[in-house]
């Protein structure tokens, strides 16, 4: 069927202004958060229902189009950059919050939910929504699914999939199903577990049950400015060997610090060479004891500023500098790339001071602003496009970190997902098995490769090729499904 | 390939006393942990490294034989109940703790390591590790991740599947594969998550990697005794509310008592309808702030008796009487049923009146002991086999608790699995789509139901066979995969 039957299709059981087909309309949706790849769908469409949106689902496969799904759009892999011949599935008018319910600490809210407004509807209780990505206030809780979106607090509370436990999803048949439930571990399969963070490759998310965290009886949040990144990096490291888990540990250090003073003048301690902002949170007697012990850490390993958030308002000002410092980048260089890798903590000073070489070498800037705490390293990679050749130094340093951040054990990606952007990276760290092993997950899910693809997986084939396991004895060895890629 | 063939290949790269076909021999391994159910195994296979277990896989394929893994054979839910015609592969020759890493907070372990020596071989460098079922001094670190154990610290620390970041598998068709890694928080789907909790359906774990928790500062206990579980249950509701997590909230009511102090002498108060142990742990500020509130829900909810524990020897002889409440039961009934289900907090004292009243109408006794803090319930339906109709009428009330979980939002299992025993229930919690999902990742991994066959699904079918899927579009349906359960 052509994208025009499909939209025929469509608009049997849509309205007309949620099937977009316009060419001026679709470029709105062209990229997300990783601006640099852009691709204009050929078709969106807006769903307001789980219903609907199985429909838009079902009327895609059956029409062999290839199809992605966006929230928001402030994804920073290019999971949701859309596909030039498919369908791009827009789940932000699906927003309403189901449900409440305090008593079981959970919330049931549809996929295009803003990820704060979580918060919002549950703060009156006396809860909260964990996970805090720096988007929080536009991202959705469908893309946080599909990303397994981090955040600054995600040290002590853990990321998106340990705050879902339970999910309605369309599967790329266009079938409802659930997946988890309400109580805290269901029997069978953990297939929500493996859902969430499959970037939208098994499916959509319709409905997702959270978890809600008690609001803690305190906060204290201090920010500390040492001479460099490796006196930070030290602290960093005693607090955590000290049994300590603050609900954040970030680093900024200095060209960060540079350019967060130039967009939203933070007033940071002049002449820091890092700043750590550590924030613990809990029991006013626990937070008390621990905080003398943090501040006693830093000045150990060279802090010669502390700063004590005295009150909401200034601690938001500490906040300020760091959850602006990706666009802050911007006031001092043209372009820049938002890198996402993950060491051991232990690894911190080594890894810091290769990335400073990396950057000599190829005669770019790198800024680093990251959750030190859990070793996710945010590097931005500053770059000039006018200046010829300097975007292709860049993106060369930004992958040598990746492969920096592999050699010492850690992850191509921290929090912000694989997507399109990463693809390549991912047999640096599994092998052709391991990723095998994964296609056999993604073949059950989606056969024909219908639901994102190219996304994930850094060499997309037939299904019926998946290697390693034994001809006809394995369903995946089945001959005539087309490659869609 | 018959089983004498299997056995012939088998010895060509195992020692004698690895291959067991002696019929007295293989009578050892009838059942686990849940006894009423027993099948002699055809062969048993004791590897004593990945590559041999993947060797034996492969054989086992290659011939078309079942397999079940077995690790200490404590499981409850039969999860490790051999298959008449198939191999039973012991893991528990695989007892190497490869790596304890406490800078990186993870010890590397085979699976046939028990859970307790991972604690001992962290705790001189102050970690330990968390999951502690009751059966922590014999159970298997290859079964708790089999079964996602639990135990009564997870109410604060988790699930095995929370501390579990990577893990070396045989997949059903005998290839070694790794999932997850070191990283908190791997890119790509997870499967790990979803081989966690999987019952030896998927495949067979070689190695481990667990996450170490730092021992905390101070472990303070406290035993208070209530006239009754509506008072118990309502203190623990009250402590939950106010924003404490103890470590552990555990009770056990009178019958539970009775056959505890028949059995291990715990001393617990005289008269007590129920009572209540709640441990705290943390740093020291923390828990003393925290201990004292907790003091004062139990009195306000009619506690009649709060004893302190004044040291270690006391902390352990609380801890008696509630880790030795399901082999106590033992002295004041010749039969029980050990069930596990799982209920909203809120709900405990609708259920517990519920379980009274369905014991008396079947004129059985039910002793309740639980993991309160989780609303994980395990009640002990007691019965004497040689009274005629006992034992149906215990299996009756067994089933009707589990409904009556179900009914109040809750889970047919907490912590001991589906395996054999609670497979025929999974429906009342999944739809068949929902189960059919799930179908379609154990028919990637296992095409064939070779791996721990008729366990967890209700109603094992061909894999071509799972419905709603559309016939020609999806892999799984593809003919000529006989069935072998």
């Amino acid at each position: 069927m052509t994208i025009d039957g499909l939209a025929v299709r469509l608009r049997e059981f849509l309205r007309p202004e949620q099937v977009l087909t316009d060419r001026q309309q679709l470029r709105t949706y062209e990229c997300d958060g990783l601006t640099h790849y852009r691709v204009v769908p050929a078709i969106v469409v807006l769903p307001r229902t789980a219903q609907e949106c199985a429909d838009t689902v079902r009327a895609c496969a059956d029409a062999g189009v290839p199809f992605v799904a966006r929230g928001s759009g402030t994804g920073l892999s290019g999971g949701a950059l859309p596909h030039a011949d498919g369908a791009l599935i827009v789940t932000s008018q699906l927003r309403a919050i189901r449900e409440v319910a305090p008593q079981d600490e959970r919330a049931v809210v549809e996929p295009g939910v803003i990820n704060l407004q979580v918060t919002r509807a549950a703060s009156p209780h006396g809860y909260y929504y964990a996970p805090d990505p720096s988007s929080q206030q536009i991202c959705s809780i469908g893309g946080n699914v599909a990303e397994n979106s981090g955040g600054a607090h995600c040290l002590k509370y853990g990321f998106t999939t340990n705050h879902v436990t339970g999910v309605e999803i369309v599967t790329p048949d266009g079938d409802l199903v659930r997946l988890g439930g309400r109580a805290p571990d269901a029997p069978g399969y953990d297939l929500l577990g493996a859902f969430v963070g499959s970037e939208g490759t098994l499916g959509i998310a319709t409905e997702v049950t959270v978890r809600l965290v008690r609001l803690p009886e305190t906060v204290r949040t201090l920010l500390a400015a040492f001479p460099g990144t490796d006196q930070a990096g030290a602290a960093t490291s005693a607090i955590i060997a000290a049994g300590v888990v603050p609900a954040a540990v970030e680093m900024m250090d200095a060209l960060a610090i540079e350019a967060a003073e130039a967009a939203v003048h933070c007033g940071y301690p002049p002449g820091a060479g890092a700043v750590l902002i550590v924030e613990l949170d809990g029991p006013q007697a626990e937070v008390e004891a621990q905080f003398a012990a943090v501040e006693g850490f830093c000045r150990d390993h060279g802090a010669f500023e502390i700063r004590i958030a005295a009150d909401d308002a200034e601690r938001a000002l500490f906040w300020k500098g760091r959850k602006s410092a990706f666009a802050a980048v911007g006031r001092i260089s043209p372009d820049y790339i938002v890198q996402d890798g993950v060491i051991p903590r232990t690894a911190l000073p080594r890894v810091l001071t290769r990335i400073a070489e990396l950057a000599g070498e190829h005669g770019v800037r790198v800024a680093n602003v990251f959750h030190a705490g859990d070793g996710n390293l945010h590097p931005l990679v500053l770059f000039d496009e006018a200046v010829p050749g300097q975007a292709e130094r860049a993106e060369a340093v930004s992958g040598a970190i990746l492969d920096l951040c592999v050699e010492h054990g850690g992850s191509i990606t921290g929090e912000h997902g694989v997507g399109f952007d990463k693809a390549k990276h991912l047999p640096s760290m599994y092998s052709a098995a391991d990723l095998d092993t994964m296609q056999l997950l993604r073949c059950a899910f989606d056969p024909r490769g219908l639901s994102n693809p190219g996304k994930v997986f850094p060499t997309p084939r037939l299904c019926g090729e998946v290697p390693g396991r034994r001809k006809g004895t394995h369903p995946l060895h089945q001959p005539g499904i087309a490659e869609v890629f």
